[in-house]
């Protein structure tokens, strides 16, 4: 850059242009934008790089600490940012990337989002959101319908009813699982007496005040690691987030929780919430809602369902059966930048009783003033963008039927890949899709006969030798195939009951994007049996173990 | 809509095409776009109405609670948001709106974001956003540098260090406040012999391990209230967030914060963590950082400041002394999102020590795992956009020699307007601007005589009495021109030192859009006095009150 050039940005003039004056349709930013526009997945698949290239020549790019004295041109910083940058980012909305939750969005989306930047509106208050706050207090409601199903007379009644809310938006659902927490901790430690409550005395006085030794929160060993930063944060602590086991399915025990839940209690713990999963991160399997509702009326404690990731089959009346029981929850935590096909961004939570949140309301001089709608004084987050807006686009647009289509062909496509794998010789389908998550491994025929031998005579070590150098195997292709770039699965570790709950190295498949195809699912298979082909470490000691036994 | 036109949609077809064609150029969404992309100015004034509509009118069109069953086409919605929503929003970017803590954006972030949006990064991990971690790293370690300027061989060692992070992206102030204050508790109730810390065990054990009757954290009266919702959530308690006094500047008076700590040490309550502010919300002035940093050396405690606001003024030279003392904190909240220009969504909390988000680390087997360079591990958040991409971009093509004409602008504006109020006879300044934040109140100078003369007298009953009048006046005015549409300023409720700590209601103005000019400040005052004769209530008793001394 000259300095001439230099001269020119950093003047006063330079500056007052950015803000004024747009880039020139022929520019460089222009046309990318353009590009995007016109062929989002063009775009991207012309822009990313297929072949991964190692995160340390990535980082030699960005080794910078010094904020630039020198403005830049724009231009400049655009094809700057598309070699450096775009290039080496992730295609998540690959119809042959199926290893991630996030996937395609609907073009609509762009030039909204855009919208929303340029509205650059603060939801936190009415004063810097205006429509928005009705706008996001309707699409609560309309969630909060999707699964408590209430009659007109309620949303009549509490949808734009200052000082109270359906729920929230949070940045996503980590979120809306902490709010959803604090709320249980907030409501079960409420102002008693003299005592003025948790929110007011903190934890250290509250637990003094009821007698309790302790607080637990339950949830099948399979829940989302947040759950475990919200135990952390709220002052309850990591070690009392309790794991239960799961059944063969990968569903919560309920009865090893109740009788968890009664030890507990016996010892002065009290169970503060139990947190159903509907759609575990690992095996996208949903825990016995109705159950657990039943256990947290008989525990007298706040019942939360984690439906990150699954509550989006609510919108198929198909299938919105497999999270019966969802209704019963105090509150619910939903992600629509998942499977609801919004941008990344978009969590939410919503809660039974409009007056939930209550428990963690707040107020200030400036803004939040009391009876005034802002729902800013019901959230963890302060100020937040108009994210709702893209999820109204998105129900608006989809619509139910139209999510009732995109959900059942993600659940059947699930159900077809298992078919496949089943099929196959080499592969073993480890879990099966309850909803359109599924995880398997590659397996060589002969090592599948050799362990069903060792399985039959009992011989777990063998077993276990045979399933840690599959294990290697499985990390051996998902890396490879990572890197090549032609597609993406990816890996989690499980201890599935069928396999003597040994540690077990599993590919992962969620299939929510619309655009991937049957022969998509063909060609990974495929991929995969020739990349197994590259390893020199595992397989050749497995087929010598298989051959041995 | 016709049911052909729903069938067409919601048809396995229409939905392939929301998610592989665009829309058509001439489609009312692409016109839309087009508008926005070459004059977002002229698309924001034309379309969002003036006049302001009052709420109730506007709920009328979000009212449905359930979620479509039919697919709409996105031109029929874009034409319905266009009516209902955008009309209807609040204009954060004009010139006269100088209310808010928002402003003007520089064009080229909103291509980059619908560039961001159409990328669907999740910065959680490095899976789903490869290049975008160590940009985000990047980004950290330039504020890290803004704050802390530490060598060349620091920035080389810790911005790319896995496990390790300068800092932390945050949706915004709140969730920064958060995260800083949780590090400080679970650093202060670490693990110690048998006791395996706070995180772990939670905070009831760790009171009793440590032997502590309470925990508090010290603030000024002016601390944002996003404080007393971390003390909550973290089991503090909102009553032990200390409010000390402020000085006639509005900056806390260090003096009686620690004599307030002592008395807390004497009773075993520990002073877990001082905050200082740097722009308090409401008059936008700076704690005397230095101090309260020996403050915290001497009770041995984190030391945090509130930047959110007033942080971006470090990328001043010739103002960055204001902050003088930042660099001894332990934490730095910045949001980019207010004086940066960067869009709604954008916070940010560095950390002077690389290790500081070990206390709130966690790992999980499918994503986090050791080692990996994931940011997601210590951050409050999960799922998180790349919004630290529009941060860089503002970085690099604004630079520091942009942003040093851009923030000194902002306060050099600021001050005019002072004098600007200063001069007229019939407004008072209320609060000095120190950044670029002022408030004021428009008092008919035969008012400031008598109330002058009360004040002499020793009259505080008298005083109260055209305070209290004064603040419904200034109500008024607010208010009326909110709803006429032709500027904003926000308003606010102070305990001024000169006005005998009483109750009294100011304007506020944030003078941060580089696109106000002097002549809009001169207009601002002229509709606030021909408004305050509009005023049929308060104004007449206050004249008469005046004229009766």
């Amino acid at each position: 850059m000259t300095d001439n050039k230099r001269l020119a940005t950093a003047s006063e003039e330079a500056l007052w242009r950015i803000f004024t004056v747009p880039e020139a349709p022929d520019s460089t930013l222009s046309i990318i934008e353009q590009n995007i526009s016109q062929n989002l997945a063009g775009f991207l698949r012309e822009s990313i790089v297929a072949v991964e290239k190692p995160l340390w020549q990535i980082e030699r790019d960005f080794q910078a600490y010094q904020i630039p004295a020198e403005p830049s041109f724009v231009s400049d910083y655009a094809e700057n940012i598309m070699e450096k940058l775009v290039a080496h980012s992730v295609h998540t909305a690959a119809p042959s990337f199926i290893g991630h939750m996030t996937s395609a969005l609907p073009y609509f989306v762009l030039p909204l989002s855009k919208m929303m930047v340029g509205l650059n509106q603060n939801l936190v208050k009415i004063e810097t959101s205006k429509a928005f706050t009705p706008l996001e207090r309707q699409v609560l409601g309309m969630m909060h319908h999707l699964v408590y199903g209430e009659s007109e007379g309620f949303y009549k009644k509490w949808q734009h009813s200052a000082n109270h809310s359906l729920g929230a938006f949070c940045s996503g659902g980590t979120v809306a699982n902490m709010t959803a927490l604090w709320i249980a901790r907030n409501r079960l430690l409420k102002p008693d007496g003299d005592f003025k409550g948790v929110a007011k005395e903190g934890l250290f006085r509250a637990m003094r005040h009821y007698g309790y030794d302790d607080l637990a929160i339950l949830v099948s060993e399979r829940g989302h690691y947040s759950l475990k930063k919200a135990a952390d944060i709220l002052g309850i602590g990591r070690d009392m987030l309790i794991p239960i086991p799961t059944d063969a399915d990968n569903k919560v025990d309920v009865a090893k929780m109740r009788e968890k839940a009664l030890e507990l209690q016996a010892r002065h713990i009290r169970v503060m919430a139990i947190v159903g999963v509907a759609g575990t991160t690992e095996t996208g399997n949903v825990d016995p809602l109705a159950d657990l509702a039943a256990l947290a009326t008989e525990l007298q404690c706040h019942f939360h369902v984690d439906a990150a990731w699954g509550g989006a089959t609510l919108l198929s009346e198909s299938y919105r059966y497999l999270l019966k029981g969802i209704e019963l929850a105090d509150s619910v935590t939903i992600d629509a930048h998942k499977q609801m096909y919004v941008p990344m961004g978009a969590g939410m939570v919503v809660f039974k009783h409009p007056s939930s949140a209550h428990a963690i309301e707040h107020h200030a001089e400036y803004i939040l003033r009391k009876g005034s709608k802002d729902l800013g004084s019901q959230t963890l987050e302060g100020s937040r963008p108009g994210m709702a807006m893209l999820v109204h686009a998105c129900l608006q647009v989809i619509g139910r039927k139209g999510y009732e289509i995109l959900i059942n062909r993600s659940l059947e496509k699930a159900r077809y890949f298992a078919g496949l794998i089943d099929l196959h010789a080499d592969f073993e389908l480890v879990t099966a899709p309850e909803l359109c998550l599924l995880t398997y491994r590659y397996v060589p025929a002969s090592v599948q006969q050799a362990m069903q031998k060792a399985k039959a005579a009992g011989d777990l070590e063998r077993l276990k030798k045979f399933n840690d150098l599959l294990s290697g195997l499985t990390k051996f292709i998902q890396k490879r195939q990572r890197e090549e770039g032609k597609s993406f699965v990816s890996r989690t570790r499980l201890t599935p009951a069928r396999y003597h709950r040994q540690d077990t190295v599993v590919f992962r498949i969620v299939l929510a994007n619309p655009l991937t195809t049957d022969q998509i699912l063909h060609d990974v298979l495929d991929e995969q049996v020739e990349l197994a082909k590259m390893d020199k470490e595992f397989l050749p000691k497995l087929l010598q173990l298989a051959r041995d036994y």
